[in-house]
């Protein structure tokens, strides 16, 4: 395994999370190759500055990398990986930026033994999609999951720390499974949460449009996940469904605990939950991230 | 009924929401005097220029008012609202800026007759709180919910108006009932919402105290109004106890039919569903508010 100044890196996908990557990438490896399906998409990483070379042919693509980045969603990561893997030279690093972690890691698990797999999972979404949103400075301070098989080498993994270090990030080193079930709370469940409360409101909108009018910043910004890009978030709910249905149980309760309270005007009670939980929230964040 | 320019206006309270009002009212009338009950807010409000004079005798500030703006919580209004009005010259316009809207007008409705009370409830909330937060500009280009009663004069509503948009607001005048049903839907609910989100994240946090490392920024946005004032929130809550239990059902029932598909797999219409709550929240905010 190279260093990753010595290295050629392809990125398969050109969206948001690709083209950032590759953006932030180029320079600090030996060339940057962009795959993606369509021409247009090469073109416009291209005068964006974001890759060396951009080619939709897989093989042509992969054949010279030393590591492989792919960016699409979690399934058509699971998809890809079983095309991609053959393509590749021996000890290739072979990573995803998928948003789910076992699902890719069981297929990962079973990749021929020429390549290195590495599962990993950047935490610095946006609503918006596509190459024309990419910016290099995406993964900028934020962190980056990765999750090593017990066949990932440490030589690989190493590559791949220096990958998510030379793009800005920072690496947290988790177990799948783990993985999974931290996400569904931190980032599954506010995504459903957003959508329930988009529904409620379209639903009051039904009897009374006045409700669009009143909706100010504080619906704003909990509404905000709402505009994730669907088939991504349908991925990851698919092949994260047992978590995501446990968290949402849990959320469920919390919410029937705050609505019994309020039914029997349980003031002191609803008090201390509203004041240990608003104690919670600003301690999270005390440093602004 | 003076023209606004002529007219003395009283902010009973200078939190975030009198102290910015204030500020923003300097100039455009006669002169703004500050109540508070502690005098180093007085002096705050006074050293960043938020009012020409101030006091925390009630009496005295009141005196001479042509208008007077109670800002303080919803049940600190309603516990005001009878000790402020005998007070009042003939014919002064009594607003407040309290989050509900009903309990607020019923009892505006049996004040002294020489009172002109007029509802008010400007949707520019914000979760810092003091008049260490105040800012003149908090108004501007947000909408400010007018709730006149049978007994308000066009004189008095007319004066309200220009108050409103002297600091740079837009009025919309509702029913008081229409206004806690939609405010239950577009404010109430995205805050218990947020708590309950955190609070999900609490209980997994006492078992795996990593949520808190991968909670980024839609955790952040989706949970921001949890770190809401809980005097303020609980005020809101105890006095439009119906119409947020009525949303709170609503919006159970959109998680139990998000629910519902994940655990069925039933990815077509789990998809339909998602894409449509997508295309409502990004129509709502086509232009940025």
């Amino acid at each position: 395994v190279k260093p990753l100044i010595d290295a050629r890196v392809a990125v398969v996908g050109l969206g948001l999370m690709g083209g950032s990557l590759a953006g932030a990438l180029r320079g600090r490896c030996r060339d940057v190759v962009g795959v993606a399906r369509r021409t247009t998409t090469l073109e416009i990483a291209q005068s964006r500055g974001l890759i060396d070379r951009g080619t939709t042919d897989l093989i042509a693509g992969l054949a010279a990398a030393d590591a492989v980045v792919v960016a699409v969603p979690v399934r058509a990561i699971l998809r890809l990986l079983d095309q991609i893997a053959p393509l590749l030279q021996p000890d290739c690093l072979l990573m995803d930026v998928g948003s789910t972690k076992a699902e890719i890691a069981r297929q990962m698990a079973v990749l021929p033994d020429h390549v290195q797999p590495l599962g990993g999972h950047p935490l610095c979404g946006r609503e918006v999609s596509g190459v024309t949103a990419a910016d290099p400075g995406l993964y900028k301070e934020k962190l980056f999951v990765l999750t090593p098989l017990s066949r990932t080498s440490s030589a690989a993994l190493q590559l791949g720390t220096a990958l998510v270090e030379a793009v800005g990030a920072r690496v947290m080193v988790l177990d799948p499974e783990r993985h999974d079930r931290l996400l569904a709370v931190a980032s599954h469940l506010p995504y459903l949460v957003a959508c329930a409360l988009v529904g409620t409101g379209q639903s009051e909108a039904a009897s009374d449009a006045a409700i669009w009018d009143v909706a100010a910043s504080g619906f704003r910004d909990t509404s905000r996940l709402a505009a994730s890009d669907v088939t991504m978030m349908l991925d990851i709910l698919m092949t994260n469904r047992e978590a995501v249905l446990a968290t949402l149980d849990a959320y469920r309760g919390q919410l029937d605990v705050m609505a019994g309270l309020i039914r029997d005007a349980d003031e002191d009670a609803l008090r201390s939950m509203l004041a240990a939980l608003r104690e919670q929230r600003k301690e999270i964040w005390l440093h602004p991230c």
